[in-house]
């Protein structure tokens, strides 16, 4: 019997899109769903990844029974590397997402002190008061489960990142029978991603992507064919190998993440081979040109990334000609529409033939519309949470849930941090916990904060200017300066009058304050900076940073 | 008969979206089509706009007989207040263009000294050798014209930017007949937009949107109506106004540059608002909520405009609530997908209805695939060079021709500055002439160059440290500091230990340096340099821009 009453909260993934993680609290008990990182917006300058704020796991570090990852992307498994330096509870997933996470650990020389237990689709894991089931389900990376978590107030079914496809590659059809069988038991709360909410009717499957290939083999025999693709859609690398091997083609890999995926993917049978098509990268110039296909990264246009370089003349087994067809097995995500467009204007100039956003040679990973009714259909949940989405997706989803008949009071639009507690006899908002963005800098962790930001920004728009004086506060007198140093503000060479100009006012406010006996370091440099920054401004309508750097002898 | 050959060259439009300018030069005359500005790409860190360089007509200004002007887009006039200020010859357009210029030139006090003469489609201009012919087209902007360019040596024929729409709002379908009696007289070469050449088909009519209005405004009776477009699209703004007449509604327009463009359009007679219609942004209050239909700016989500500082609760006069529908009518140019969906979810929020990126509401202005084949058929010229568009549009324009049945030896795919030389012999490249962006910032025109970009953007990625020390050379003794400052690189309160490590190196590194007798500065700054961007890197894996100010008494 309940004696408690269950609380659940996400520290990320709700108004954004990426670094999901939920927790579960129950008692003296706390349990994870994934720990995901979100790449950073594009006003976060010089940020590499952003990750949840997790104070509150900190805190209540001893009550943490495990953390249950749904899949092995980024946005669900990127922050474990840095969390796991302050809390280190056993990790439970699929074989590919913990093969996927061991890599990724091994960078971060983590691998010996993590604590990871393969599960299957299927297992039921105790954790404390809960016991928590992995269910099968379809996504865009193999091994990809929704979860069902059950304590004693309260059954909750966290659906992960999903889709149905009716005819999968490997691994079977979403397992829709466990599900509904859970929504005849009775699940509480729905906890369902919005990802796709906006796009209508049913995804293809992923095996129409094979005829599309097909097409593009039959017609681009004299070629040879790159095919760019996230590398963790081990599904759709194998079916470029299967269609390669069926037209006689040797397969060859490149970028890291690919090598690294397909690596694993392999070795842990998720990936079927025919003997003698795998070629090494260094070894496709032995083969006809025509004869090979090459299995890349860099379908976003990341810069970098393997056909980045190819692109730009700059991969070391790749050079791209005519004798070339690219084809992005993608779709470019929001934000990055101008990186794809860039890389394929170079591979024009290269005069490569490119394919790229035709809906027949990619399937998104995320359910659209009518399986989001599915879901909520096979669960017919008494309360609903929509998970995994912008503030216009998690809406959009409520709605859905409204059309599906579900009354608007048992739906709850949630933001990090907002806590919703739950047992038999009810469902309601109980507070906050600390939540937030934390943001990753080279090694920083959460080092780069808003006012560092602000100046990188200030600096990013007009640059800097350096203005250096010594001065003798007892004679009341310039020693040396003032002198001008800019960056990123203007042509220096171009604009000798402006500097001297500002100099020269630089002097004049100096001496004027010496002069009125100013001793106060602050009040005479705030002098230096009004002054030029009014002065600037009316020259230039830039307003620069200006440092005043004074000093006494 | 023609004496020289006609030499043409773009000095914008190739290659890149935007800042067109196309130059025909025969003998001593030169004419221009186009003179406008393309917005900065997101590396080109505060950077507000970029024009052509024109270096080759401020050299030849003497023989510049005429600017014509196709449309009134920015990507076609932007860069006239800046082109103006070192030549100015007189202005050929229709009169909405020039309307719309006129404001644009009122703003950089321009417009006394400028010469604008008003064609209409049909008038012919003689200009020295040239004599040009306006005929109408259809486009997102009425008043569109291509233009015909006759010179002794050959006939061209410049597209502009182009659709054929068989039910306009107003002005006519595209003058096929004209553009058909060009190609049977017989055209040179053809010069055509590109800007749509990925998109299959025919485009739907600008009539079409009115029923899908109709539909949005038959279902939303109960609320208030925000329509965001852009704000030269005058036939969708009278689609909106009639619209809103018909269902009893008043409209109010809001946004700098749809009141502009709105005025001039009633003025010249290209909107028929019928009367008592059209109401004072000021006075939306007086009339119920549902009475009222508000046309803004910000369909591109664009930082302060009108429906950014509706969704950001910082506009005067409209207050958005779960009362108000909102319609984007438009689709998200690329690279403006995340700002659009910025202001989405801020709206949604406010628990606004948004309607956005659906077909239904939004018709491109630029030829699709079929459009283009029609535009080849009407003139079937000896010569092609595509324009207005990335490489690889320019590229998939060269096939399309190619499939019309052209000769791909006739077929030039140009770069900005590569000139074109022809006459009724044939047709050839015939080398370059100065061309490339100048970048507007402030009021600055091209005094950030390469060298400043790189400085923001190496402070927007890591911040800047400074380095302060005053020393005694001769004593071979520090006299203060090394103090150090940084901007943008860690916040310094969380990082007191780094800043004193550092501080230390630089002194170490100084003090070396003044006994070992080093006297040459840009020897002792650049030892400070790479001392702490080593030891930096080491510590955070960044590298901020380090300036050592090193003073001697």
């Amino acid at each position: 019997m309940a004696q408690q009453k269950l609380k659940v909260m996400m520290l990320g993934g709700l108004c954004e899109i990426g670094k999901n993680l939920a927790v579960f609290e129950y008692g003296n008990d706390i349990i994870i769903i994934d720990c995901g990182l979100a790449f950073p917006d594009e006003d976060m300058l010089g940020i590499d990844l952003v990750i949840p704020d997790i104070t509150y796991l900190e805190k209540n570090s001893d009550k943490i029974r495990g953390i249950f990852l749904t899949h092995g992307h980024e946005d669900h498994i990127g922050a474990l590397p840095y969390v796991l330096r302050s809390i280190n509870p056993p990790i439970y997933g699929t074989r590919l997402t913990l093969g996927i996470l061991e890599n990724k650990l091994a960078e971060h020389k983590l691998l010996k002190t993590a604590k990871l237990i393969t599960v299957e689709a299927g297992s039921v894991v105790r954790a404390g008061a809960f016991s928590c089931e992995f269910i099968h389900v379809n996504h865009s990376i193999a091994d990809a489960c929704a979860i069902a978590v059950r304590c004693p107030a309260a059954t909750v079914l966290h659906t992960g990142d999903f889709k149905l496809d009716v005819s999968p590659i490997d691994g079977g059809m979403m397992d829709v029978t466990r599900l509904g069988e859970y929504g005849n038991e009775g699940v509480d709360l729905l906890m369902c991603e919005s990802t796709n909410v906006e796009r209508s009717g049913f995804l293809p499957s992923e095996k129409t992507i094979a005829s599309s290939l097909e097409h593009i083999f039959l017609t681009n025999t004299d070629k040879r064919i790159i095919i760019a693709t996230f590398s963790s859609n081990v599904h759709r690398v194998q079916q470029i190998i299967n269609t390669s091997a069926k037209f006689g083609r040797k397969v060859a890999v490149t970028g890291r993440s690919m090598v690294n995926v397909v690596g694993a993917a392999v070795e842990l049978g998720y990936m079927n081979v025919p003997q003698n098509v795998l070629i090494d990268i260094n070894e496709i110039s032995k083969y006809p040109h025509e004869m090979v296909t090459v299995v890349t990264t860099g379908s976003q246009g990341e810069p970098m990334s393997a056909l980045y370089r190819m692109a730009f003349s700059d991969h070391s087994q790749v050079e791209l000609t005519s004798k070339d067809l690219v084809v992005l097995s993608s779709h470019a995500i929001p934000g990055n529409e101008l990186l794809v467009g860039r890389i394929i204007n170079e591979m024009y100039k290269r005069g490569v033939n490119v394919y790229h956003d035709d809906p027949e040679v990619h399937v998104s990973g995320h359910a659209c519309r009518e399986e989001l009714k599915l879901m909520h259909n096979l669960i017919r949940p008494k309360y609903f949470m929509p998970i995994h989405g912008e503030y216009r997706h998690l809406m959009q989803h409520k709605e859905l849930a409204e059309y599906m008949g579900m009354d608007p009071a048992n739906i709850f639009v949630m933001n990090i941090g907002e806590v919703l507690e739950l047992d038999k006899n009810g469902c309601k908002r109980a507070g906050t916990v600390p939540s937030g963005r934390v943001l990753i800098d080279g090694y920083g962790v959460g080092d780069v904060g808003n006012i560092v930001l602000r100046d990188r920004r200030h600096l990013s728009q007009d640059g800097l200017i350096v203005v250096v004086a010594t001065v003798d506060i007892d004679e009341r007198a310039i020693v040396s300066g003032p002198d001008i140093i800019s960056r990123g503000f203007v042509y220096v060479r171009e604009a000798e009058e402006l500097m001297n100009e500002a100099k020269a006012i630089a002097n004049d406010v100096l001496t004027k304050a010496l002069d009125n006996g100013v001793t106060e370091w602050t009040q005479m440099k705030n002098s230096v900076k009004e002054s030029l920054t009014k002065f600037l401004f009316s020259k230039t309508k830039r307003k620069p940073m200006i440092l005043p750097v004074i000093m006494n002898v």
